[in-house]
């Protein structure tokens, strides 16, 4: 035994299950975690659910994000996917595979990153089941779930000619402060090396937590729901990827109009994992507070997106099994 | 690319996303694949969820199963984990983390075995959503959801004193199965290679079936819920073991009769991974059909499990952190 700080190895599951359950907080669910599976209320008869995970190397390096940084991101991710629905997310379950040597500590701030996020984005969520696993690579899988509350879910395909394409939250600040990690606290050999935020501008820092701790305005997915947004989707890959896809999945094309995404559009039109909600709305004029019109909806025609009347040059997006290195350091 | 077998690397996730989409037959969720999340009914107002993983290494190794094996298996290990609680499955949702060089076919032959084990073991569930990521690690996350159909949830806690110790599946078998493996397949250097079944018997090749593709009689978890079972669990990791857990979630103590566990009592106390369900019931003389008695629960006493009046002897169960060795091949 490590003393206090023990590895993940050298405690039983259930001793390991007991020290994360006492950071959870309370369970607001039926029967919460404990039992075979959980029991969640859906009041209105439906059940909102995804999944999402965060692997070591391609998602994340442990140089540069903390444990807590990793549960606060492993949730964000998926609330965002639940309030892209227009629902409000009531429960998460967390699968973490994780080696033999990981100290019991960083699963404890993988739980406490997990509890923030939900208090912080997604009040009255909490983690109600899980998984344990020993892998020799760090993955969290995390599913959450959520309910409508009433009301119909918007799908990515409900965009019509004449809608205003709007966005709830940043865009292009994670993918900045992506680039800034790899720019800038990297060794010479390329190996990522913890970051010093001191030697970062508040503008820089703003980047950073973005990219690891990523603070999207979920409770505007039901608000957006509400307005009347016809179309909904999170911005996880890039906005002129999931444009294309939302033009996609409604059979039309979109208008981007950069001059509305701020000084730097080039990130904002490119990068990802900002999670900001994007939707379409019949009518400009209501548009819930938090959403600003980036563009509009035009009939399907060659092209599925346009920036300011032209293609996009680049690769539109990020692509998991494209675009990262996963033996990058 | 290599041909029509593409490597996972080679192809851009929405391209594998259509080739799993079209082997996952027909979703009956209100909303299915391919939104920001799955939406699915709940027609009494709850929903059952849990969550479980496969890793290559701990829990299973590529010699020895099939990929279609691995999608079984990591369906039937969840789908236990909601027929336990007396819950009708209904979705699930597949976060799957795979090396770049993955055969696009390895990942349908996972979506076969996924789809193959609900219509077997629960018709009308069915893949609702998922998530593909690179990972060094293959990694198979499942998340189950079910319906109680107005029924209360049977948790583990509701056991006492009097009441009938049952079961309903095989008992052992996965683990003789594991055995053979360990024992009979693998090469000089204790590396796994391929099970020649010609070398079976048919007893042996029933027990290496329930190890790679596990087959509980899950539909008897409503119908022991609607027959008044007051705990019920599925054995994952052991007879004994999991029985002490349900002891301790009631505070009782169960007395298992050996000789009701049939021929090879040792493997049926220690084995893991059969997912047969374990229930208790007030009136031994109403078993569900498929339930057979092996136990009682007494008050509880100085030991949560005696088997024949006896403790246990050996560990009790698996616990993946400790039992596995997860460089053995």
């Amino acid at each position: 035994m490590s003393g206090s700080d023990p590895t993940v190895g050298e405690l039983s599951e259930g001793a390991i299950l007991r020290r994360i359950l006492d950071r959870l907080g309370a369970s607001s669910a039926l029967v919460g975690p404990g039992d075979d599976a959980a029991v969640i209320a859906a009041p209105d008869g439906r059940v909102v659910a995804t999944v999402d995970t965060l692997v070591h190397g391609p998602d994340f390096r442990l140089a540069w994000s903390t444990a807590f940084d990793l549960g606060w991101k492993a949730a964000a991710v998926n609330l965002a996917d639940v309030a892209a629905m227009g629902a409000r997310p009531t429960a998460l379950l967390v699968a973490l595979a994780m080696p033999d040597d990981t100290p019991v500590s960083f699963v404890e701030g993988i739980a406490d990153g997990l509890r923030a996020a939900c208090e912080a984005l997604a009040p009255g969520c909490a983690v109600e089941g899980g998984d344990l696993t020993v892998s020799d690579t760090l993955t969290i899988a995390v599913t959450a779930l959520g309910v409508l509350d009433g009301a119909a879910p918007v799908l990515r395909s409900g965009a019509r000619p004449g809608d205003v394409l709007a966005v709830a939250g940043p865009l292009g600040h994670a993918s900045r402060g992506l680039a800034l990690l790899f720019d800038r606290f990297r060794d010479a050999a390329g190996h990522p090396v913890v970051a010093d935020l001191t030697t970062l501008s508040p503008a820089e820092r703003i980047d950073l937590e973005a990219q690891l701790r990523p603070r999207p305005p979920l409770e505007l997915g039901p608000i957006a729901a509400a307005a009347g947004a016809t179309a909904m989707m999170d911005v996880s890959d890039g906005l002129v990827l999931d444009v294309s896809r939302l033009a996609a999945a409604s059979d039309v094309s979109i208008w981007i109009d950069s001059p509305a995404l701020g000084e730097d559009a080039a990130f904002a039109l490119s990068g990802g994992e900002d999670h900001a909600l994007l939707a379409t709305f019949a009518r400009p004029d209501v548009l819930p507070v938090g959403f600003h019109p980036i563009g509009r909806v035009e009939p399907a025609g060659e092209h599925a997106v346009l920036v300011d009347g032209h293609t996009h040059a680049g690769t539109g997006g990020w692509d998991p099994y494209r675009d990262w290195d996963a033996h990058g350091g």
